[in-house]
């Protein structure tokens, strides 16, 4: 299945104005004393904050007045249909743990799906003031006023490869297994950047980001960032990634099909 | 030991001149495509770069003009002796493997000792144009032109803690044992933040930092920042850290009890 053609320039007019919106938002309650957190998961540690919630309302309303037509699917109200084929897919504050730690690598994630997946996303950095960006034309990065096409690292052997994941226990134990097995042959393993990582994929940074236990929202602007870059995104098996799960996100075919044969046999 | 009073100006004022050479000369390299990285460990991967250096070769050539009396200890260029009694203490990059994956939380270290240790700090992130400073009267931060004070977290339970370390294998075997019994008490363990972690103790949104295999110069610039804003830095015995080694910033003397009540039994 092929994306819709050609591109709209009004979803990324419509997508920079939620990553607006969603910094104003966040960025006041970032870091603040007075920010509580809920813990929405039995048993666990997942907090919601109130800024992820106010971000999501936020991109809401204006995907109410600017795109009436398109679904959303959003990490916090869940999902919204439309009747344009199209799906706004936002995760207001990826990597909430980080935020409620101060790190300044979590992410507001914006991405838009047709029925192929994501053809268009931001990965977007308030604090550093960093926004990445994939669009079916290509992909590039703003950083303080400062704009810079992104590409994807050329091919190198696993061995000189750097990889990421974003926690050392990586979903299950079969899984976290899984991820080690690739890392072993890697030159350098690196934790816990949340949905940066992807943009350091993207950023020609790193090789290899590997994850599991991924929801839609926290994959599909991840997705497109990266493979505007030039790089590729599946799951473990080599399938889309898009519907979340397994994934893993690698900065050429090379690298890929290397960790690929390690990992198809968990 | 007390330290040298009162605190001299000037000692702040060419700190920020060495911040600033730094900034200038790591810039420029940081995700430059053509940045090369030397193996200077035997059996492992510790890049050295040209960012490195010429951020070190930089301060000290400042330090010579503007503080000739001071001794200086770098991670790069080793110790040069002084007549002043205060030492001048670098680490041009601390995260280097973090800086060659591209992530924004490495940091610029600069430390001010006399024979009591580290009165003076600053943790500077350039990236994220953020830089912590930690003096006698105070700590502050500066983000973008904004200014804020610093101040460590109120007591807490450890069961309520945060918990950063840089790395899941902390140190030897017995050393991650040491932190994994920390963390298991904890509410949340995060891993991968560099110096930056540090910086959060300070910023008062994480509990604890722990960490071991440490040099005088990755510590120094923490344990200043740290302590001027309200936290505590030892050993894992309660004494002295800034020669290195086994570390522990807590946010306050409560959770830095209870974290070493477990730590003294490793």
């Amino acid at each position: 299945m092929t994306h819709q053609e050609p591109f709209d320039p009004d979803i990324a007019r419509v997508a920079h104005l939620l990553a607006e919106a969603a910094r104003r938002a966040i960025l006041p309650l970032f870091r603040s004393a007075s920010l509580s957190d809920d813990n929405k998961e039995d048993g666990g540690y997942d907090p919601v904050t109130e800024a992820d919630r106010a971000a999501e309302r936020a991109m809401r309303d204006i995907l109410g007045r600017e795109r009436p037509h398109d679904a959303i699917l959003g990490e916090e109200y869940g999902a919204e249909p439309g009747t344009s084929g199209l799906t706004w897919v936002l995760d207001p504050i990826d990597g909430t743990r980080g935020f409620v730690s101060g790190t300044p690598t979590w992410g507001v994630l914006i991405a838009v799906s047709d029925a192929a997946g994501p053809f268009y996303g931001i990965i977007d950095q308030p604090y550093i003031d960093e926004r990445f960006e994939g669009t079916p034309h290509g992909a590039e990065v703003v950083w303080q006023q400062q704009r810079r096409p992104l590409r994807t690292r050329t091919a190198r052997d696993l061995s000189e490869a750097i990889v990421f994941t974003t926690f050392p226990e990586v979903g299950s134990t079969e899984e976290g297994q899984a991820f080690h097995a690739v890392a072993q042959h890697a030159k350098l393993t690196r934790y816990g950047m949340d949905c940066y990582a992807y943009a350091l994929v993207a950023s020609g940074q790193v090789d290899l980001v590997i994850e599991a236990g991924l929801a839609a929202y926290d994959i599909q602007a991840p997705i497109a960032v990266v493979q505007a870059a030039g790089g590729i995104v599946t799951d473990w098996q080599g399938g889309p990634a898009h519907e979340g799960g397994r994934a893993i996100a690698a900065a050429n075919a090379q690298v890929h099909a290397q960790a690929l044969e390690i990992l198809k046999a968990y």
